[in-house]
């Protein structure tokens, strides 16, 4: 087991130097914070992970949760974790006042759920879906509602779920089938089976709040006919005693990684006495459970993140202590009479470690920045950048997904390579985190979803608007980074990248254009993978921006060698991912279309 | 669990069609054999598969060998393994007459070995560990060895492994430690520890032999000094009896995938007692290890095309068989009152599904060609065409060994991906594979070790002859194609290829002319990647010239939608897979050297 799981001072720099969240505290929203009692918040929360979480990461995999004559057995550091970090304020941090919540910016809440998935990515989520499923009742549900399960939930003595997905529908939520009958008592009776329902049930919840997806009899077909419903395990009586409310845990599914994060297919109504309390108004689910969506999108994308990074800190400490070899003499033999170098001082080596640190230090930027957007747009007063920050915020909401998701595992598959044999036995740490980081590019909409999304939805957003927001913050940084020298030349590599991303656009939207939306999205994957390159590439031209004024202008809180080290890892994306775009474009503007559905029979 | 882990039609089409099996029976070695008892073998070994392997595949990996009391407990097919298959010749295949051998061309016998592979990766090293050690013992020990070992192991009695790792050495053989002492009977007296020895030992096994490198006494350092010892788990005595050799089975490895194949933690002379016999000459064993080291590389990269093939076939059946979403009309948006269609109908599920095929289909024919190169090495009397042989076997060698184990392992992720939130859950089979295919890119040599090998030995070697081969090889494929007006563009595009991957060789090369061999071999990885890309688009341009050949004779053996679908599978590679080499070759002539170690600190 590796010793650390994360470089605090690249957090910090990414938090205060390169995402100034100093500045978002002059919003009213958040003048109760200073920087004083946020760096207090963080620190107490990374001693909360390296005592609670971190130590029992190992036996959570080794000792998965499992399903038991109806319930499901989870380890004992699940309960800690709902209960203290209740306490602590993890579940309510988000929250206005109003609502029992502290009122802190997102940064500041994502930089703490961070740190918590990369101590044990199999617990955060317990407490991540309670908080979503909290926000849908106190943004669409009425005051009972509320009252009834929001105290409860925020203080982590009930966790909370989201209910979208049914056997025969799977990410096609039009398909969904669960029923809903109205009764003159105000409530419904829900009946109907969903699967893959996270932190679906526990030993140690006195109370489950299912937010679950329905439609009500008589509702229209597809999408336009699905509403909301606040489905408890267990109801409340008029004496706040429980009621159990015919809310079967049928099964449990066993899973390759985060086996620790219990996976449940759930049963509502088999006896007749399911309740369930309608959120809002009647076939308004979807858009509902979509407005927040967003949240629990940037979670996947912010557990992947710290994902990429715990590995990255394993996988260097081995590189760090592990000799292996020796380096190559001038007569390219190796001289055996010397000393065995560290790995760490291969090439190849230093090769995959830096790959690790470019996308993992990206990943984290990325989903600041998405937290960063986030505050903006709820903390302003100001319409006109409420809807800068909201456009610029769906622009990247699928990348914050993907990105972490896909790159980060190619980043943990190159960590287990670095070790050789050992990386894949079970004594060392990075084949959990290989397997783990592995549901990320399909929970909360596969990549495929995400990709459709970003092409087909958010390119063409307000004709394009959000797509020039973001490029306009990108020359922005690229105007930055011509004032310094040796920025320069990166400056000029990314403004290509740009102009050849509204070269494939222009391939691409005439398909659109004509209706023929089917060839227009069939390599919304490959776009996806073209665009997040170009974006992160921005993200690591900007970390290198602001090392270099530290350096310039001497006024540094971290080493000279920690600056310079992230202008060598923006060298470093440069030179080894950025050019991946060339061929990503080449294959976008191929018009020979391959995989679009002929009568041609191609699996033979 | 799905039903068929094999497309035994485009393996027959890849053996005789595309690469001429049958021409290879002209040569006297393989003279006993004609097309029909090829045939006849290979179906048998399906047959074999399909009833001793496959049906166990899963069992094996929920229920891991495991180390108990000094020996390894296995599953019970592993005995079924070794004693059937050894009953089969599935060992004994393609050695000689002489040595109680099949003489059976390198070709049926990899098909064979390939179709164990695809059924249940965990079984069928234990056979070709047994056939790889009995090797060095047939080339290049005495014959009274010979007598003693062969017979037993080629009949799957008695396993055979290979002992190279040591815990302090990992990759660099230079550094083991294992002594061997002489003694004046004729046998040394080995001691010391080896690691991760794959069918270390099992408690069917009456004998296990091991083939151990060591050093014996003052022996120089370096890999120099290191001699080959065969060192039996229980020595024969001369009435035929076995005594205990002082042979421990310390610990085992628990691994994340092919944990029904063990891994083993070996101590050799605890107690003073452990013999080894010498094997040919002192000082020479990693040389003949070396030369046997090829068909130990040809059988990782056979194990990891039939993973991934085992895979596609599973995702591609699950995509058959599942309804979910609908088709995009041409205002976007889906019908809800449609039926829901297929996901194989979704342009994204059929890139990913067609990207599988492309790398499953061609991974294969790389492996067949790599035996072709192989048995006409070995059975032409003509030195000019053996050294041809001999030199393009070593081009492609490390290609072959690398190619399926990375990309194969990027089509299996595909695979799971197909699946959605199934291909995450232990229930379904393609986490397995996932798991299983990881270790590939470890055994034998690590892909860093292979891009080493490539760019570092094989490109160079005598000043460059293999290479140009290789490169007259892709020519002369690229002259047949151009022949046909619809293949010409491709053959066009593969030329462009390999135009640039001599621009590449000329920007890197000065850097090794100069000494500056770590800054060569810095990229050796991305030239690895380049190369394999461009021999893969050859491999499929080929086999969509064979099919193109067969439509328009119309002397067909498939469907006429089957060699369509090559040539459907030969356009998709060129469109999706070949442009990534625009971008590596970018990444490879840019001057800044940025991996290779200097003063400055990189991982702050």
């Amino acid at each position: 087991m590796a010793q650390e799981y994360l470089d605090m001072d690249t957090i910090k720099y990414l938090l205060y130097d390169v995402h100034g969240l100093n500045e978002l505290l002059a919003y009213e929203r958040f003048q109760d914070h200073d920087m004083e009692s946020l760096g207090l918040f963080i620190d107490s929360v990374k001693e909360f992970a390296d005592r609670e979480l971190f130590p029992y990461f190992k036996e959570m995999d080794e000792h998965p949760a499992y399903h038991k004559e109806g319930t499901v057995i989870v380890h004992k550091q699940v309960d800690v974790m709902m209960k203290k970090g209740g306490e602590m304020g993890l579940i309510a941090a988000p929250f206005d006042y109003e609502h029992g919540g502290l009122q802190l910016p997102a940064m500041a809440y994502t930089t703490a759920a961070y740190i918590l998935d990369a101590a044990n990515n199999h617990l955060p989520g317990y407490a991540g879906l309670t908080l979503g499923s909290a926000e849908l009742i106190v943004h669409f549900a009425n005051e009972e509602l509320n009252a009834t399960y929001v105290p409860k939930m925020l203080a982590g003595e009930w966790g909370g779920t989201m209910c979208l997905t049914e056997p025969q529908a799977g990410s096609s939520l039009s398909d969904i089938t669960t029923k809903a009958i109205p009764t003159d008592e105000g409530y419904y009776k829900i009946s109907g089976q969903k699967i893959f329902i996270s932190g679906g049930d526990t030993q140690y919840a006195e109370n489950i709040v299912h937010l679950v997806l329905a439609r009500i009899e008589g509702a229209p077909a597809g999408t336009k006919g699905i509403s909301l419903f606040v489905v408890p395990k267990n109801r409340p009586n008029a004496d706040g005693s429980l009621q159990y409310n015919d809310v079967m845990t049928v099964a449990d599914f066993q899973k390759m990684g985060q086996r620790g994060y219990c996976t449940t297919h759930l049963g509502f109504g088999d006896k007749d006495d399911c309740r369930g309390w309608l959120v809002g108004e009647p076939h308004q689910g979807l858009k509902y459970m979509f407005l927040m969506m967003n949240g629990a999108r940037i979670a996947v994308g912010r557990g992947a993140a710290a994902i990429a990074m715990a590995a990255y800190q394993a996988s260097l400490e081995y590189a760090n202590e592990r000799p292996q070899g020796r380096k190559l003499t001038s007569t390219g033999k190796k001289n055996p009479d010397e000393n065995q170098s560290l790995i760490i001082e291969h090439p190849d080596v230093r090769r995959m470690l830096l790959l690790q640190k470019a996308i993992a230090e990206a990943s984290l930027s990325l989903v600041l920045l998405a937290s960063r957007y986030q505050d903006i747009k709820q903390a302003t007063n100001d319409e006109s950048e409420r809807n800068k920050y909201h456009l610029l915020l769906e622009m990247i909401i699928p990348i914050v997904k993907t990105y972490p998701s896909e790159a980060g595992a190619v980043a943990v598959n190159n960590g287990l390579q670095v070790l050789g044999g050992y990386g894949f036995c079970s004594d060392f740490i990075l084949q959990q985190y290989y397997r783990d980081i592995r549901i990320s590019a399909i929970y909360e909409g596969t990549t495929g979803i995400q990709s459709q999304d970003l092409l087909g939805r958010k390119i063409t957003m307000e004709n394009g608007k959000a797509l020039a927001l973001l490029a306009a913050e990108i020359r922005e940084t690229m105007g930055t980074a011509s004032a310094y020298d040796d920025l320069k030349p990166y400056a000029e590599k990314l403004g290509a990248k740009l102009t050849l991303s509204q070269e494939v656009l222009n391939f691409l939207m005439p398909f659109a254009k004509k209706g023929d939306y089917e060839r227009y999205l069939a390599d919304a994957n490959l776009f996806m993978e073209f665009l997040s390159i170009v974006v992160i590439g921005w993200l690591w031209l900007d970390m290198a921006i602001k090392a270099k004024q530290r350096l310039l202008t001497g006024d540094m809180n971290y080493s000279e060698a920690f600056y310079e080290s992230k202008i060598h890892t923006m060298k470093f994306y440069f030179r080894y991912e950025l050019p991946k775009t060339t061929g990503l474009a080449e294959s976008l503007m191929d018009p020979e279309a391959l995989t679009v559905k002929t009568d041609k029979k191609v699996f033979v």
